[in-house]
């Protein structure tokens, strides 16, 4: 079964419903719960094709993996395929996917001009529609923008919900930090969060990947978090950097 | 909102309904899940009592955390109320806390014997129920053995289903271990399960303390969980008992 490798359910540490600052997005996160409850619930999913675009930053992964981890709870194996990753392999990788009642699909446009992955998703999405499962996307472009050359792709993605997901502004980002970061278990105070705001990439991405960094150096050092702490953080990042 | 302090929310890492092994307690597992799923989606309990009761390591803890979890993910805030932790404060804390559609007390045979906490957790019950919310309750025993003094607050926690949950046999608990590691995204071969079953207390709170020591150990270090990095660790916690 060396096709389970790749696609193996690797989730983000902490993405999950409950810690996603819904801001602008939270049709779209009610509906994609709502959907993913019906499907572990019932035998057949209510809502068989669910489509998310957005840049990158908006929450496409965040929303997917948490999808996956609610129906893990709920007692369903779901199947997180990122084609980012996987989009060098063969698209057999997707053969049998389809036992899984939902399938969750990230990086979209990086099959699109691909015929044979074009292809391969076409018969996923018909193989799942009989099976009575569901199939969430992620895509940085909605459906007739990705590229597809197969126009029948572009209406099967476009059959269900359709939702942009919108950036959050900055005040929205802050209070997606410190959430997250609640959830991990420590506080960040306000002026800590601001102080990264305005020091760091403000992209959702690089920010997470702080907060995982701030996670570790405290629990290490068992330290609450705050401005000096960051500040020796910093420094400590320096000094690898100019002796690497 | 002093009130609020000692029952915040803080789930133990990981303890939800996909890590928990179920072995012999799948009924009350799933009996549980379904209950907060319908707590979560419609506007009343459908099982506004769910009573698990069973020696430590059974799982109660596990079990209730989960419940607030999910209840979590599906977009409701669920209190969890540890009794052994709260048990010298006052029962007035229990006021108004049936605002929340989900209720989980933990330890309640904390509080048997106790009239001032006997009475607050019977007029929380009748509360709950008028409220349309949930209570999910974790003891050690069953109602009737619990040493209640209120003959009422007996049959209250019988009202609902009443499971006793069975401790795992040592294959399972091996098997607990591993799944649990899996979760944390760290793997745990099977020899280092055995090892680990042979040498330490085999009760679950136990080994899953190692589990949490083992991963911040070997994410410090960078290594891979065998047995000579267990043996390592085993070497460090003496020296720093005797150097303590």
């Amino acid at each position: 079964m060396s096709r389970q490798l790749p696609l193996n359910l690797r989730l983000k540490d902490g993405s999950s419903f409950s810690n996603f600052l819904t801001g602008p997005n939270r049709e779209a996160l009610e509906r994609l719960r709502a959907a993913v409850v019906t499907t572990a619930t019932r035998d057949k999913a209510s809502e068989p094709m669910l489509y998310l675009w957005g840049a990158e930053g908006s929450g496409k992964t965040h929303l997917l993996q948490a999808a996956c981890r609610l129906a893990q709870e709920l007692g369903i194996a779901p199947m997180y395929v990122p084609l980012a990753d996987v989009v060098e392999l063969t698209p057999s990788l997707l053969e049998g996917v389809e036992i899984e009642p939902l399938v969750c699909l990230d990086d979209v446009e990086r099959i699109a001009g691909r015929t044979e992955w074009e292809t391969a998703l076409f018969s996923l999405v018909e193989r799942l529609r009989a099976a009575g499962g569901m199939l969430a996307i992620g895509a940085i472009a909605p459906p007739d923008r990705l590229g597809l050359r197969l126009p029948d792709l572009v209406s099967r993605f476009a059959w269900g919900a359709v939702y942009a997901l919108q950036l959050l502004d900055d005040i929205q980002k802050l209070e997606a930090v410190r959430l997250r970061a609640r959830h991990r278990g420590f506080d960040m105070p306000e002026d800590v969060a601001r102080y990264i705001l305005s020091r760091y990439p403000r992209d959702l991405p690089s920010l997470f990947g702080l907060l995982d960094r701030i996670d570790q150096a405290s629990l290490t050092e068992q330290r609450r978090v705050t401005i000096p702490f960051l500040r020796r953080l910093e420094e400590l990042d320096r000094e690898n950097a100019e002796t690497a």
